[in-house]
């Protein structure tokens, strides 16, 4: 059997809060923080480790107000265009924000970028614990999906892929070189529920201790996800002069992510008490069904397609892989 | 057996939207406007109705930009106190708005106040169906609340009492000559669910019933409520430096409401995942367990005592007992 070798993750960043009202993510790293400042008075100095992680509380304002964000949404100012842009004085507070975290954590898309970016979201939505990235063949991340589908087998998973390049891909976890969210729900925003905070510590402990294992050797196996690669969003009825909403998701609908959504199944129950059903062709996977913040966005609900990702196995490169990778890529250069 | 005479309520009001995220309300109110003028459309005029309904949309400015309020907490902006001090031009916009709707409504503790006032909330808490008051004898309120327990049988319904005086009493409901909120949850503030929609519709057009009822002379039989006291809030532990609290409510306790808490049950899960326990000596009953509003408020849960209250018999005042009413006032003032 083949096995693909890849480089080390020497790097590795959680950052929490990049919504100020998702309180999982914020309390988690300020909880990962504390514990951080605990272990580094213990240690002797010089001690190596097999990947230094990065604390990131990445929207302190919008925390301190306990909302989304306080002018824009940060986590869609990523993409090249706005990291790129001159910027006035007077610019949104998370457009310079970004800059500043791009620094921290990238250049995205540069040699020195950090090798993974894990960034802790909540939702409204039933949704268990989800990935959501922009590549369908990111073996690192696959394979850091599968290793918590093993070890939590008991929180619902799934792999969600927006099918997005990189140049355009707006959100936090795109400038490291590898790099998804963790999200996680349901869960009102405003709101701390254990379970869930719970659930995101034991994926942040696994996450980092597959990054131990591949840093250190360890072979993993090849096999499969099934990946959800999202199609369309639906936004709700609306009034066509208040544009204000007509209809909320149907009962039936409410807290079904990822159960199928067939031709003619109930989709909304306008406020008169009217059944609204699903015109599409094509049988689909909802999700994000009753996100808060999405209301704004015009999204009452995301749907995908599903479908299996065959993965190699992989292990870290060796030292003489490496040079000999460089060297290799070197001559190309010169060519 | 005794029956209890009072008089007729010829004028309520239905409010939403007192807090601009907890949208179930204000999507009623809405729906209600909507509904109301069709008929009023239809209706030939001059028929008299047996109850006239005013439905308010409470703080405008708060629901358009979806948060619970603008400048400071509504709906504790109508106590005798705020109502009547001195206001300057840069007063809080709720102070402002207080006065507007107890100009609409009230004047709060006048004979021009209307009937009943119903004020419509969401929590996040897993609350059910509950009505808040400031009088356990509040035969009205209290009847009101044995009529819906009957006719939705299938919704969590509970009485809450807390035991405030007219005067220091607080809330938009306590304008009226009799008042309540109905809170039901849980749902995520910003969020609407169909079947918390649904409920509080159901609510309130069961409410209307019953005034339509009583006011044409239907004798509502005696009987019992059980009514929730307030007796204590407990806060989340906190940072004693930052103030940020260090603990979620214990899973064991969430979405427990109105189940009793006995002394040394769990009540908080540290961010380090130690168990933190009740450590009260008397069994009471919880509810608003972790409420979103609340944070900002210290208050992680509410603690209540339960007891049975008697209900009497009542009916409508007949037009010649209001009149000897008001003939023996009349004299009693004379004196």
């Amino acid at each position: 059997m083949e096995v693909v070798c890849l480089p080390r993750l020497p790097r590795a960043a959680v950052c929490g809060g990049t919504h100020g009202n998702e309180l999982s993510g914020v309390y988690l790293v300020r909880e990962l923080l504390k514990e951080k400042q605990k272990v580094s008075e213990k240690e002797e100095e010089g001690e190596e480790k097999s990947v230094s992680v990065q604390m990131v509380l990445a929207n302190p304002k919008a925390m301190q107000r306990c909302r989304r964000y306080v002018d824009t949404d940060l986590n869609r100012c990523f993409t090249h265009a706005i990291l790129n842009c001159p910027l006035s004085e007077k610019a949104p507070y998370e457009m310079i924000r970004s800059r500043d975290l791009n620094a921290l954590l990238g250049p995205k898309g540069s040699p020195e970028a950090v090798d993974l970016v894990c960034d802790l979201h909540n939702t409204t939505a039933n949704m268990g614990l989800c990935f959501i990235a922009y590549s369908d063949c990111d073996w690192i991340c696959l394979h850091i999906f599968r290793h918590l589908q093993m070890q939590m087998p008991d929180i619902p998973m799934r792999y969600i892929h927006f099918d997005v390049s990189n140049k355009e891909s707006y959100s936090l976890d795109s400038v490291g070189k590898h790099g998804f969210a963790m999200e996680i729900g349901p869960q009102p925003h405003g709101v701390v529920r254990s379970n869930i905070y719970t659930a995101m510590k034991f994926g942040v402990q696994h996450m980092l201790d597959w990054v131990r294992f591949f840093n250190s050797g360890t072979i993993f196996e090849g096999g499969f996800v099934e990946v959800f690669t999202m199609v369309k969003n639906i936004d709700y009825p609306r009034d066509s002069e208040t544009r204000n909403i007509t209809a909320a998701i149907h009962p039936q609908l409410q807290d079904r992510d990822f159960c199928l959504l067939h031709p003619d199944d109930p989709l909304f129950q306008t406020f008169s008490g009217e059944t609204l059903r699903y015109k599409g062709k094509e049988p689909l996977y909802p999700f994000f069904i009753n996100e808060c913040a999405y209301y704004e966005k015009g999204i009452a609900l995301s749907l995908a397609r599903k479908r299996r990702v065959i993965l190699p196995a992989i292990r870290v490169q060796t030292e003489r892989e490496r040079q000999a990778n460089e060297e290799e890529f070197a001559s190309e250069e010169e060519e």
